[in-house]
């Protein structure tokens, strides 16, 4: 194995640049503000767990969990998911508090990719866990803290789909009886991948009746609203199947009452693929895009495992592909201003920075002219006639609102004496909203 | 070795409970907000990355780096602190970026401790890096900077002390000509690690002049305001030693302009731990806390390892121990809301809740109340005359303010139809600062 060059960084991982930075900010700071006023209040875990713990409870496969060694040699992971750390939580610091518990997080969690697979190695999370509520309530209150947090976050047109584990285990109990045993995974595991033509085709191999072939393929097609609940009433007379589907169309009674019914479709044919989930499962899916934003659902067996029995249920955003959803629009904007000095203005132009710091809404720099340099200040419209700005320039500097347009004129604070304000301007090819000058004109300074 | 106990961690992280979590979330968000108005920009680099580049550059000892391998058998580092991980993003995606550079992050790095040490293995940094800047006026920006962010950070009482590398590094090449080579690591060790006892002790051993005896025990006295800047002067005639307490006098003159030259003490026995620091380094001490709550200075030689040579300055705040300095203060307070429905009353009392949350500084948990149970809701003055809040409760529920006096009353928009607002609450041992309920009174729930 090679050495890496000194630019390189792991496989999988990424830097976000300021723009990207302050997008990722923004999504997460609206989010968790959503689920606050929502009654979630955040919680912190650590990066590493011990692999015996977390690491296995956790719904993340063996082969994708990033292990190293402590001191004394006890396995480590990093955490793959926040559920399972939030669960020890649950069971231990916080084992004297009143349930149900709601707490929220936005956390950078890991996975070891398949070699060459592309996909992302660290990304980030933001979601919620309501512990101690098992009713269909609790279920419909995390699907509409979804649909709120999904536009909170910007996503302004998607799907939530909507199934329940229950009851495709009551079904395939019920269906495969006389079936090999591997029949079940191998059905599910076709319905995870949305390989339908798999699923039929794994289907006809199967020693079945031709109403239970009926029933199975039938699934495929329950799909839709509120009407999915009558139309799958017929399928299943397995009393886990029944109650599940009982539980479900409760939940989209509540969905209703809470007028986000309109985002969610039922879909029987869901499964979550994380081995834990014991009730209703729904993934997010934002117009136009491939790959589920959000996902979430019920695991009433995961708090036992830590020592305190709970049923529970939440859902995690997928916050970098909400941010590719959300794409280049930047949600707020930042003026930006350059003060320029010289010794003999150092003073003056340091109290003026702190007074445009304090007004709000300014990114104020300051910058130090030495006495035998000049600095080149031209003002925007000559600029852009030129034809200055460069691509060079672009990546890094300008934002998206800058570019588009004049940014909106607002009232700078009065310039003192001994300071000139020279309006936008670019300097050394950054753009600047406002340049002001506290030196000699001449000497420290030209326009053009 | 065992096997860890389903509610332990690894040694040296730590879970971040709600009020925690709440303390560290604004910190980072006043501290963030404080460099952008200074036009710093935040950037978000991975956790992970490779040993030899960015672990070698770093200024952590290798034993302190943790380390695991990637799928090709690469040896990957947690980040140590995020100076070498912003040098690398400078001198590649940024490599076309006009410099200067005005950089910010908040990040949680990692430090495998000593067996039993006790210190944190993971902990927060929030910190500024200003590339491209070689000037005086660099330093003294992210030094005012420094203060500004611990102001915003909340810590009232406060000191910078600040020495210069430079200064100390022609002082001992002067007078250490003559020593065996290892004098000036033991020495600078001595100083690392603030022990004048030792630091007199090996003085007193090497074979010097009383001249230069006199100079480098009178260092430990060079300590105080603007009058160090003259003292010190014949201290050293090493060109080195000169030029260094000239830049540090003029950083000092320009805190003068900034105004925050009573909370900067020059002390020219400071140094890095970290060796890659060149000029200018400087700690924050928060009074009645031994240890520092801030670092920085000017490193001008990482760059080049990363093939962008330029200069550069920054620091980085200790936001856990800031936490520690800040304590119990809960800067903002969200007032807590509770409705509560029977399944007649759920559309009215969503809309309500979706009302609420709506109108701002509310956290609103909504219950479904089924119909064979009763939810005991007392009064809160009831329940504080019969002592009913329990040590379990206090742990998590209820915030500082809550605690201490009762909450503003501001006005809750008008409860509509259907809803009978019972004020401040307790309910199942959770402090309430109003409880709205939506459901037949008597049946489903009952004051006392």
């Amino acid at each position: 194995m090679t050495k890496p060059k000194m630019f390189e960084k792991p496989a999988g991982v990424k830097d976000y640049l300021p723009e990207a930075a302050e997008r990722l900010r923004q999504v997460e700071t609206r989010v968790l503000d959503c689920m606050r006023r929502w009654g979630y209040r955040e919680i912190i875990t650590p990066t590493l767990e011990f692999y015996d713990t977390v690491g296995a409870a956790s719904s993340t496969s063996d082969a994708k969990l990033f292990k190293l060694l402590d001191k004394r040699g006890v396995t480590m992971v990093l955490r793959s998911d926040l559920t399972a750390p939030i669960a020890r939580v649950v069971a231990s610091l916080l084992r004297d508090a009143p349930l149900p518990l709601r707490l929220s997080y936005h956390a950078n969690v890991f996975r070891a990719m398949e070699e060459g697979a592309g996909r992302d190695a660290e990304f980030y999370q933001t979601g919620v866990e309501l512990v101690g509520d098992g009713t269909p309530e609790a279920d419909a209150e995390v699907i509409a803290l979804a649909v709120a947090c999904l536009k909170a976050a910007g996503v302004d047109r998607f799907l939530i789909a909507l199934g329940h584990v229950g009851f495709l285990n009551g079904l395939f109990r019920e269906t495969l009886r006389d079936c090999p045993e591997e029949a079940e995974h191998e059905l599910k595991d076709c319905l995870l991948r949305r390989d339908h033509v798999g699923y039929r085709q794994r289907l006809r191999e199967l020693p079945l009746s031709a109403e239970a072939k009926g029933d199975l393929e039938g699934l495929l097609r329950l799909r839709g609203g509120k009407e999915i609940c009558s139309q799958a009433r017929p399928f299943t007379r397995d009393p886990l199947g029944f109650s599940s589907l009982d539980h479900l169309c409760r939940v989209f009674e509540a969905l209703e009452d809470y007028g986000v019914s309109e985002h969610v479709r039922i879909d029987l044919t869901m499964i979550g693929d994380f081995s834990y989930y014991t009730g209703v499962y729904f993934e997010g899916y934002a117009a136009d895009l491939g790959f589920p934003v959000a996902s979430g659902g019920r695991y009433d067996n995961l708090l036992r495992q830590f020592g305190r029995p709970a049923p529970a249920t939440g859902f995690a955003l997928k916050t970098d592909r909400i941010l590719e959803v959300v794409g280049g629009r930047l949600l707020e904007r930042t003026r930006r201003a350059l003060v320029l000095f010289d010794t003999a203005g150092r003073k003056a132009a340091l109290q003026y920075a702190a007074q445009l710091r304090n007004h709000g809404g300014w990114a104020v720099e300051t910058r130090f002219l030495p006495e035998d340099e000049t600095l080149e200040v031209a003002p925007e419209r000559l600029a852009a006639r030129n034809g200055e700005r460069d691509a060079a320039d672009e990546r890094f500097a300008p934002d998206a609102a800058a570019q588009s347009g004049g940014p909106e004129r607002i009232r700078l604070p009065d310039v003192t004496a001994g300071g000139t304000r020279a309006g936008a301007c670019l300097v050394q090819g950054v753009r600047y909203d406002e340049v002001i000058v506290f030196a000699e004109e001449g000497k420290a300074w030209r326009k053009r």
